[in-house]
């Protein structure tokens, strides 16, 4: 039996990825659709590759009739989320795609988004939804918050090692690649094709990005003591991928090692052997990551390569993979699409 | 029950295509992968984006096991393909992915080819893979000739208007825009990044494509006498994609009704209202077409747009929507994945 | 001595195009620069690829001290310019990049425009700038209206055709491929990064393209009688660049000599041999043009393909060679940059 | 009067970036062209960018005469270099832009480049080509060694750091992103389009480039002692551009000033303000540097982000800076063409 959900924001980039997920997804059948300026528009004027679906129009969020919804996906901006998820019945399961629920401590939150969280009794019920990492909490969870697209990318790369403690939780350094779909489909100028093909440029540098303040609250958790990490984004001339490549002080071989051991029975988690390094072009438009390990000429030191593609297991891969578990669907339900190269 | 199919030439593009598709077709298991120069490598080598499946060793054609394989794609190089497949059993189903039958006059072979066929009996035999427009004959077909992939594109945009007689068959031009992953992978200094990206250009103009032999067979039959079209492919700065922009002499709403009509009940070809123009960014990675027609504002002057994904619905998709007639598949089985965008 | 030159609209691709090729001009020097919604940024902040050349800071229009300022570059939008321009002191030259002085009939205008022209005696006074075909007016004249991108690219390849006769003027097809610079820096999501790289489309198809007020006008011009051709133009995942591929009907050998002569003496203008095709690669970042004829394997029909840089000799490179002219410098001063490959 | 110059070694992508750029050099003259593979064939035909500039006809090296011309520019593979270097007159002036010449030290060349130098009297009297560091040697010099790409760009953001003492000496960490250009014109499968575009990939990481030999001996010699980086180049989709971001240790505030400081009259290199950083995109096509620097959230941590292109101040502006120092010409000749954005 198919199990109905709505997307709720669903005329960005994470929206229509869920739609293309979905489409292909035998245990889920797409309900209702919104899209509040764009509300009245079929999706085929939104996104015209999804012209060949059969989906329902898009609506107001407080014109969907949420009678028989099974789940919800919320695919909204960041602060619109946590106003319209504290407005949904509390026998809806809810998955996340913002940044709301993200972080745990009403003061980070604060933080890292210049004002007070508006449903914090909400942001305390939230599991973290790094599926790997916390499935046995999303299995049981009502609203699951969605990692950030650099946030996930940076944990698969740095979690095992703090767990296994073998690198030194001092000197972590993530320098990430990201492709430009992660920023959404807003009207910026540096967006445009002809302002980002064919370069490259770093942003929001010097420990001013927001993924930072998960990254803070999950490495602390692990390591049992504050744990801070340098982080730099670039944007790179490409739609899809994240890349990271992650500077740490440790054994490399013992670094593989660590992380092998931990993602050994992952279905999504593919470690290269030692010395191979990933391509964001091999996991393009799939669920998989893809993770390599390097020694450094140095002793101590290695390098730890994560490629995903942001918005499937960077967010709306990662959603449905959180949704399958709240379902009791299969974990990998409606995700084992191969990448697509070229 | 699953058939068993091998994939013959699987180290190319449209290769790796059919491995991609296959990977989540429920009614297909790849039993064999051959690579004449990559023999004995692993997949996950030769397309590190394929690593995540359980796929076998790449082997060498002779060495593969046919008995019990239902199907055999063929994506070998021209002209190998028909050496090869002249030396399968005769129990065998084989879809075949080169230029080796497409044309089914052995003069016109030699003519578009350059030598005569080494296989004209098998020529006879070889049924033209455009299934929309084959499909009886393909259902009982033992040999499938997959289509050019531009010449699919074309044909999608002509052959109703031929059909219906609603255009002057002496006056047609095809200009196309191919993304660059149809000239495979070869090692030609003009499919470098450096020397691709960021431009345009022609090429094989002037009435030299090979394409061209598909074209004149097919327009001719239809139109009862000798069709010859212009046709300018274009090599256009993506990885995938074919745009056709097709020049008629005819009424444009009676252009658009007899493509409408023909196509109504195609599940893949997607015909676009009057006046609306399909991108190949919308078919990305999926077996979808989208087709528009817009008049001109000289009376008696329409444009024909199609958009096809040169790797899916242009060769490997089609592959397997053949295959799926020729073993009893429901004919969409494995290729109603949504379009991948962006 | 160098000539003081204003550019009015400095903000956009086609000002910064004029900076940068001012930048090394022995003739030329900035001595104001206008951009009313950035007046008081400095270019460093709109345009950092400038920020190591000595400009003046942006000022609004009413601003600039016009004494001493030999030429004026209006780089504005269409419908400003034609009420900015009316507003100048007579002594000045003007060279125009907007639509607003390229047709000279007021009705014309009017029909493509949507809106009566609000200065017809300078609509009646300006020259067009296609500097090959009016060198002697633009030489006398004091304002020059710069041609639209795509109707140059058109024009190179079609005009000594009817120039000479050796087409039928009744089966022109233009079909063009425009890179994305063309469209201006305008917040527009279709020219987004994520939604135009890695495809292409056809936009304002149908007759209904602006530039083919000036096809018409030039066209008829030359041939005596009005004279209509059809123009698709596609939108190409690139920077920069136009690619027209004209269809015309006429002895293929006739049409590529007609061009050879007629471009001969051309500095900027470079015919290809009979039969090689040009890309627009080969002409990116300078102010030549490539030119192209290949004969069809029908008698009678040719194709022209003609490859411009859009920004450098589709508008301010034309525009500099222009205002060369009208101050009496040599005309291809500070023009003979080579293209920038790859 | 012109300076005759030779450029051997014309048919790769930094011989025709030289060729590009001494097109509007007014103080040299291109009296020589080679290209063994391509000896014989018009530079047209090996890069039609260049069609249109008036050249010699590419010549194998032995058939050259060197008399009358002053200086030599050598764009020949590694090793093939040396062999040809040793055996041209002692009057002539050479710039190499190969690795041959990079290192001072025999043992050191053997490590990083796995056989011994075939001509170490030469490998001494070579000056280290990084103009703005080694200006008075390069005047006086014979022969130029053009630095790396990745070399140069990574030490305009660490040399400054070590001369002032400002940052800790054991631990930089060099993340790179560089353009394809660099990797030349050679056909390897993974720098085709459909391999490169669209994603992003470490290469050659773990201390195994060999421009760490040109970093090891240039920083240890600052330095007064071994100093050693991590250094991590990745292949970015773009055909220009080389993105050094530089993780240090030090008072983010003193590196910033200890670079402008520096880099205060220094004609091609531009240092931002604190805090604001650079894109390769606005140092296209030009011998300009963009420099950023930003301190961390953490004190005592800085990254420095340098942005140039490498074909121009990486190699071929580079190359044509320090021949117009041994030259008499003034330095900036013919480089101060602004870059090309879009």
């Amino acid at each position: 039996m198919s199990h109905k959900v709505a997307v709720l924001g669903a005329s960005g980039y994470t929206g229509a990825e869920l739609v293309r997920l979905i489409a292909t997804h035998p245990g889920m059948e797409i309900a209702a659709l919104t899209g509040e300026r764009k509300a009245g528009m079929r999706m085929a004027e939104v996104f015209p590759h999804l012209a060949t679906l059969d989906l329902p129009v898009l609506s107001r969020i407080e014109e969907v009739d949420l009678n028989g919804i099974d789940l919800v996906f919320c695919a909204l901006p960041h602060a619109t989320s946590q106003a319209v998820i504290a407005d949904l019945p509390r026998a809806l399961r809810i998955v996340d795609l913002s940044a709301d629920f993200r972080l745990r401590d009403p003061a980070d939150y604060e933080t890292w988004y210049g004002k007070p969280h508006a449903a914090p009794e909400l942001q305390r019920e939230a599991v973290y939804g790094l599926t790997e990492f916390y499935r046995d909490e999303i299995r049981a969870a009502r609203l699951v918050a969605g990692t950030g697209c650099n946030a996930a990318a940076g944990q698969y790369a740095i979690r095992p090692l703090l767990e296994a403690g073998v690198i030194d939780p001092e000197r972590i350094i993530l320098d990430l690649k990201a492709g430009v779909s992660g920023a959404g489909r807003a009207l910026k100028e540096n967006l445009l094709h002809a302002e980002l093909s064919e370069g490259t440029h770093p942003y929001a540098a010097g420990g001013t990005h927001r993924h930072l303040g998960e990254f803070d609250q999950e490495f602390s958790a692990i390591a049992g003591r504050p744990v801070r990490v340098q982080f730099t984004p670039h944007l790179s001339p490409m739609n899809r991928g994240i890349l990271v490549t992650a500077y740490v002080e440790g054994d490399a071989q013992a670094v593989h090692a660590a992380i092998s051991r931990r993602y050994d029975h992952e279905t999504f988690l593919h470690v290269l052997p030692f010395g191979a390094l990933p391509s964001t072009r091999h996991v393009r438009g799939s669920n998989f990551v893809h993770i390599g390990v390097v020694g450094d000429r140095m002793p101590g030191r290695a390098v730890v390569v994560v490629a995903i593609d942001n918005l499937t297991k960077g967010s709306s891969g990662q959603a449905i993979q959180n949704a399958n578990l709240m379902l009791g669907e299969r974990e990998t339900e409606g995700l084992m699409l191969a990448p697509v190269f070229p």
